[in-house]
């Protein structure tokens, strides 16, 4: 598996062993991790800490011209939220485990200019496969349905 | 003014003592409000905490069925990240105080179904004006340019 994709698998496995959604994220900037993060609806009783939101904050008040040239990866395809967000701070590229659990605004993300890699890994799947069977009422809030 | 824009205009004025970005936000469900919030990127270091994202944070887990009845009120147009929280859940209605210091995605936030008004309120516009003549790099920081 790509190194920073399983590094984003790391932090989703916390997430599972904290009783949290197993989502993850990290930024890359420069070849290196400046921010992990994994979904905190759960241990932090938080609405807006999804994996990719924890990761941004985690890394910390950064400027333009850093986020300019970082790349987010993720678990999971990015939800309306996430994928503002990195809209927002002109994130040029996004790396997703797998998009066949859930799948955010991939199209509109690509038409506004990001370079969205898709790596369809089984075991990003399989993991939100189990979670969602085990917990679909605790996903459903998650992802507003 | 608005009774709810109002309330977030006070959450605005909060944020600009504690010396932090003045965009203020709530959420109200039935005609109560249910959150309330400030950009937090001076006074907790967030780069994902913007007015919006810290109202829909302090009001907590909310179920579909809420957010699908709820109008978020904000001092300012929210931004792609705030706007792709309002998609993500669902929320229907947003209320914006003004929309010349900075416009969101609004047309696209419409074209998703959400009924947006922009009140055009000049005690927002001024408050912001002179916070972006005052502080130009902080803000440009917040909407990532």
């Amino acid at each position: 598996m790509d190194k920073f994709l399983e590094a984003a698998m790391q932090e989703a496995q916390k997430g599972l062993d904290e009783g949290g959604i197993p989502i993850g994220s990290v930024l890359v900037i420069d070849g290196k991790i400046v921010g992990r993060g994994h979904n905190q609806r759960v241990q932090k009783g938080s609405a807006v800490l999804h994996a990719e939101m924890d990761c941004l904050e985690n890394a910390g008040r950064l400027s333009a011209v850093d986020y300019q040239r970082a790349t987010l990866y993720s678990t999971l395809s990015p939800c309306d939220m996430c994928s503002g967000a990195i809209l927002l701070y002109g994130i040029p590229k996004v790396v997703i485990g797998e998009n066949q659990t859930f799948c955010g605004p991939e199209a509109y993300v690509r038409s506004r200019g990001v370079d969205v890699s898709v790596l369809n890994e089984p075991k990003c799947r399989e993991l939100m496969e189990a979670f969602i069977q085990k917990h679909p009422q605790l996903w459903n809030e998650d992802i507003g349905v």
